[in-house]
């Protein structure tokens, strides 16, 4: 029986394991990976403390830091929570663990396409993070199927990289800041295809192509690569009934990162927190961990932190 | 006109700072001085990023982040606001400023002992802050007049430098940690004064003693040094009527750091977090940052930013 079980090693995940082993909780952090989407980004300059760090580094060094104080990690995806009579089932495809408390900090997930193709060939042409990935598509085709800035962003990144990137939108026109509106419309090996919509992602152990509807008719482009950007989702559909969420799927939360339920709080991307920012979700690391030491403690019999600093640094 | 002005220099202030500047609004810091709780600590182990920082270095650092996109700093100790049409006066013993929104992050003050000479003779014999004093009482004799785990804690550092300790305490036990009051118990140089009551310090230029109230009746006893620590309180009182206060003085705010008046975000120690925290400072800065650049935008009739945090990160 753990006293608590972290889901998701990102920025809020790793800062509330931190907490929690550094009060002497015994913690299990359960992760697909570590970092979150802090590591699709090489430089993070706006994180107080660093004049710039990437978020991989950054993770690296929480993680190390959680470490320290005993948090175990186990490379396992969760997709059930059963509440019993005082405590939590976590449950995953490879297991199950009790535990007291639970800090929910999965984060969001890129929004599939949705389209037949798409889950063969992921990671086989197919991606959700430019920043990662344009740097294995040198020389070729791709298409970027997308809105707004995300979809502006791969864009222009990709179009320095590739031979040639399609930009392909259901809108009647393209959404974003003007600046990089102008840039894509500019650049001589983009072209941008509007009212289009993707139906399908074609090939076998690679992409070979993608297919095509827009007012010209039904057509066939060959690709190399198709990335996705239509922004981000919480995969929270497992949680219904649990806690509450709001109509994106978020977790709601109270100022101390409680859910609806007790023993059980939720910091950083997949709560209903209006801003998503690395610091912001690490200082809700922070408060779910504290608040999570206060209920085990309470439930022990045992006092809880008072909220002055002070006591904490020793 | 100011697009906002951060009042407190702290981890919280700091990290607004740096999120409004960064966002292009023009930012003033008006603070007594930088850095606010954190400057006590050698070395804090549970900000995420570093093994071990000292408050000190992660403040000087934030700030040159925050200084890079041209957050401007003045001196001064803020002592009203005046809320006018669609903007603010902010005032000073130095001066008047207007601006379009305010962050307050100005922590926490240490609380006063409250009797005659104390006022006189800070920092002149009279601390607020054994970290920060204790080494310049060597082979001295001092008093440490509290309660608490901070008492005990200033008593166990002061043994180790000064000639004599007097713990004095109003209560008829110690109270604190049982390792802390063991090792305050036990030590030669230190001695315990309980139901007891200082009065006044004595001194002119230098403390030269303090007169005390016992079971035992009224005496003197001859210090160098009178170390309070008696907790912090926020010193809130000029802001009655601005913004909502809870009983302890603190500034309500909402998850989104925003007070009971628009335009005036509260972050950090100052708020009625439960948790105070640098991390947890910090994220709030950056939320009430946020809200503040949102807040001026939609006034100036431009798009706010979205919560997605790709947008941020350019």
């Amino acid at each position: 029986m753990y006293d608590v079980i972290v889901v998701g090693g990102g920025a809020a995940g790793l800062t509330a394991a931190l907490y929690t082993s550094r009060q002497g909780m015994s913690t299990l952090v359960l992760t697909k990976d570590i970092g979150g989407q802090a590591i699709l980004t090489p430089s993070i300059e706006n994180y107080p403390g660093f004049e710039s760090i990437s978020g991989l580094e950054f993770a690296e060094r929480v993680k190390e830091q959680a470490e320290r104080f005993n948090a175990e990690f186990r490379y396992e995806e969760v997709n059930g929570i059963e509440a019993m009579d005082g405590y939590y089932v976590v449950k995953s495809a490879l297991g199950e663990y009790e535990c007291i408390s639970v800090i929910l900090a999965f984060g969001k997930t890129p929004r599939d396409l949705n389209v037949p193709g798409e889950a063969r060939l992921v990671g086989k042409g197919v991606s959700y993070c430019a920043v990662c990935d344009a740097p294995l598509f040198k020389g070729k085709r791709v298409a970027v199927v997308g809105v707004g800035d995300p979809a502006l962003d791969a864009t222009l990144m990709l179009c320095r990289i590739a031979e040639k990137v399609y930009l392909i939108s259901r809108g009647s026109a393209l959404v974003g800041h003007e600046d990089l509106m102008g840039m894509c419309s500019s650049v001589k090996n983009v072209e941008v295809l509007l009212r289009a919509n993707v139906l399908e992602i074609l090939g076998d152990s690679r992409v070979k192509g993608i297919r095509v509807r827009d007012a010209a008719g039904m057509k066939e482009i060959e690709v190399d690569g198709v990335f996705v950007e239509l922004g981000y989702v919480a995969r929270t559909e497992w949680l219904k009934g649990l806690v509450e969420l709001n109509g994106k799927g978020e977790i709601i939360v109270n100022k101390n990162q409680e859910t609806s339920r007790a023993g059980i709080f939720a910091a950083g991307d997949v709560t209903d927190t209006e801003f998503k920012q690395l610091v912001i979700s690490a200082g809700e690391g922070a408060k779910a961990g504290l608040a999570a030491y206060n209920y085990v403690q309470r439930l022990k019999g045992r006092p809880a932190v008072r909220s002055d600093w002070k006591t904490l640094l020793k």
